[in-house]
């Protein structure tokens, strides 16, 4: 089967930042085969033509860190103080369940499609449930079972994410788009005994670990009282930094932090909107640019973040670390596009798949229409969609060379239906969310 | 002319913040005649009825600070050093002209209608083109021409502004939606003179003067250096705090300069986007607020903030305030619409008039829909709008009980042909900009 995306201005964001003003790409089944500018393109009557009518051709976006299922937290108690501990943990324990989380998921992939994102990194609870949504709805995804020191809404035990894991891991380990991994929820949510073991998992299959680290300031005061440690001096004291350590977060880093991270090779999921969001602060991601770890761009769950786009990020990220190092042209709007693409890539070990258009990668590509009132002049594509795009200009979006969106519209999926689904399944939940939000205000 | 607008959820954002979970609104001629609950509504075969499909009716947002006619410079050039004197000057002052100003402007009030701006403070040159496609569009306008301290694009003369706005304001002092004023560019880029016969003409005609203020680390250098005083102080001691004063930006203010601010009645256009997105800094709006000084949020031109929209104003406003107050729960959602709405009305001193959804009040009114993917669940209406919208959600805009955008459509223009007029006028500025481009990067 071959696709030939046409009209489209490419930025590759291959090692050279390649660019094709006029040009056109072909796929064929998974992969990019070729990508030219327009003179040379030449008829081809056995493929599908899409004219990206001058729009911008990019490689999907790279969410590195999202809680799928955590849709039915969206827009609940935004504004209350502690809400996770207060908030979120007892209505997740109470409300969460199989058919939800499932429903969920398949809602927030159908948004993370329509917005470019093709490939994403999950942790959550009932998390074969995630890759069942997210095997349906045709997208990249990393998956992992939270591991967590009380029972849960998928687990009467504590730390019955291990045992999960290894299940999980066993079921979903060979399959084409989906990754599972093991994801410990955090250090301090975590013994050292669970944190251990989970890493052993990860390293016997060979998959990535992750968990939030340096997040909460009652995490950071944890460790120093314990152990007269950071926390990631802990987790480097009992052997879980490593090159499969995706860590989520990391607002609060010392420069021995840094130096450790970096000695470990552990990659970095940079959550802005989440973040600021919630007043805790902003990750030193140009201090960890220059150690060469790799970052990329996460929106946490829509509880925290709301949106589950990168753009959205984008921007978010431009401004709030234009102003943390009190110089404009520090992050020109290109090395933020790199950190959604081909830095997400490096950051899942990917990057010889997935995150620029290349040929003989896989065909995860975002046409960005350039019609939109607020998508004019263009002087400088990376600009237009860091500074001015929003999710309503993605147009098109292939994973894995198939068109999942055309038209702003799910290609096999209707919308109005997912969330219908959704809805059914939410009614429990909304009752009792509303009266844990009087609670929680009170 | 009755138009009923229904099976909306209402934040009236009145005193008392009114919500209407499921209502409509009655419009008569201009003005908003009714509003009431859902189970209360009358059939009447004379009035134009809109059905809101259960999305949110909120009033017109108020753009507080903006250059429309800057719509050129969009992504040109965002991430270079002292942008400003190095690179739009320049080429404002060689390529800006009347035809461009005026296409530019009304490309932009489309723009902003589009998203749910329904009032505008605008100030820039040639004001009086600004005025025509103002009048064309049908937007609510406070247009004002710069007064700066070397010729431009418009004056052979320094100065020239102030002969010019004694003109533009006779001119177009009694039209129904447009209100004059004066613009100073900022303090130190006008002299003491022409600051006083800017005052001078603000009193004579009563009405607003508005200019930048303590936006530029070199301003506040300036002042220091010249008469050891801050922007504001300056402006004090030469007569130029008033009530009719709008300072836009207002970044870097002592607590003797708040103090001033709230002493004269002086009000504040904040632009969190434009000022984040330089690296300047973050207004001290908790402060402003306490101190009763109203506050309203502003855009910049699309040169500076690149969106024209308030919605993005709100999202980025949440997360730099909260974080820079180090708190998730100060300035809740509610807060925030309401800085965009009735307290942008106060700033301009309309709020009898506009800013909240009121009976008697002008009916300058927004439907977001909440169909899109984006929009679900919502447990709190100002959340969705502050964290969860983008522009793309704005369906239906009223100004003036005129309905101006529907169906996300604009009503009497075609969006294509106002840009392709632009682009034909744009040309020569295209040619130079690029030019210019390749010597600021050098």
């Amino acid at each position: 089967m071959k696709t030939i995306i046409k009209n489209v201005n490419i930025i590759t964001m291959d090692n050279n930042m390649t660019e094709y003003k006029n040009g056109f790409v072909i796929i064929e089944d998974e992969n990019i085969s070729y990508i030219g500018n327009m003179a040379e393109l030449k008829e081809d009557e056995s493929a599908i033509i899409i004219d990206g009518n001058n729009g911008i051709l990019m490689p999907g976006m790279i969410n590195t860190h999202t809680h799928l299922s955590m849709i039915p937290f969206r827009s609940l108690g935004d504004d209350c103080k502690d809400r996770l501990r207060r908030y979120l943990f007892p209505l997740e324990n109470e409300c969460m369940n199989e058919k939800l989380a499932y429903y969920s998921a398949k809602y927030a992939i159908c948004e993370m499609l329509l917005s470019g994102v093709t490939t994403i990194m999950d942790m959550y609870y009932f998390e074969d449930e995630v890759a069942k949504a997210s095997e349906e709805m045709g997208i990249r995804a990393f998956l992992g079972e939270t591991v967590i020191n009380f029972p849960t809404c998928d687990s009467k035990d504590a730390f019955g994410g291990l045992d999960y894991s290894i299940n999980f891991i066993e079921k979903w380990k060979n399959h084409k788009l989906i990754t599972p991994f093991i994801a410990p929820h955090a250090p301090n949510t975590n013994d050292t005994n669970s944190l251990v073991k989970a890493n052993e998992i990860s390293k016997k299959y060979n998959v990535p670990i992750s968990m939030h680290l340096s997040e909460m300031d009652y995490e950071l005061k944890y460790f120093k009282d314990e152990f007269n440690k950071t926390p990631v001096e802990y987790l480097e004291s009992i052997g879980l930094l490593s090159d499969r350590l995706v860590a989520a977060h990391c607002i609060y880093l010392t420069d021995n932090d840094i130096n450790l991270l970096q000695k470990y090779n552990v990659k970095v999921a940079h959550c802005i909107g989440s973040n600021t969001k919630s007043a805790k602060g902003v990750a030193p991601v140009n201090k960890l640019l220059q150690h060469n770890i790799p970052v990329g761009l996460g929106t946490d769950g829509a509880s925290s973040g709301n949106t589950l786009d990168i753009i959205t990020q984008f921007k978010l990220f431009a401004n709030f670390h234009k102003l943390e190092n009190k110089d404009r042209s520090i992050f020109p709007a290109k090395d933020i596009v790199k950190l959604g693409t081909i830095s997400g890539a490096k950051v899942l070990n990917k990057d010889n798949e997935i995150g620029s258009i290349e040929v003989g990668k896989k065909a995860d590509l975002v046409i960005i229409e350039t019609n939109s009132v607020n998508m004019f002049p263009i002087f400088d594509s990376y600009s237009a969609i860091v500074y001015s795009a929003n999710t309503s200009n993605v147009d098109t979006v292939f994973v894995n060379g198939k068109c999942v969106v055309k038209n702003k519209k799910p290609v096999n999926n209707d919308l109005q239906t997912i969330r219908e689904e959704l809805k059914n399944h939410m009614q429990q939940f909304e009752q009792k969310a509303k009266e844990q939000l009087k609670k929680a205000i009170l």
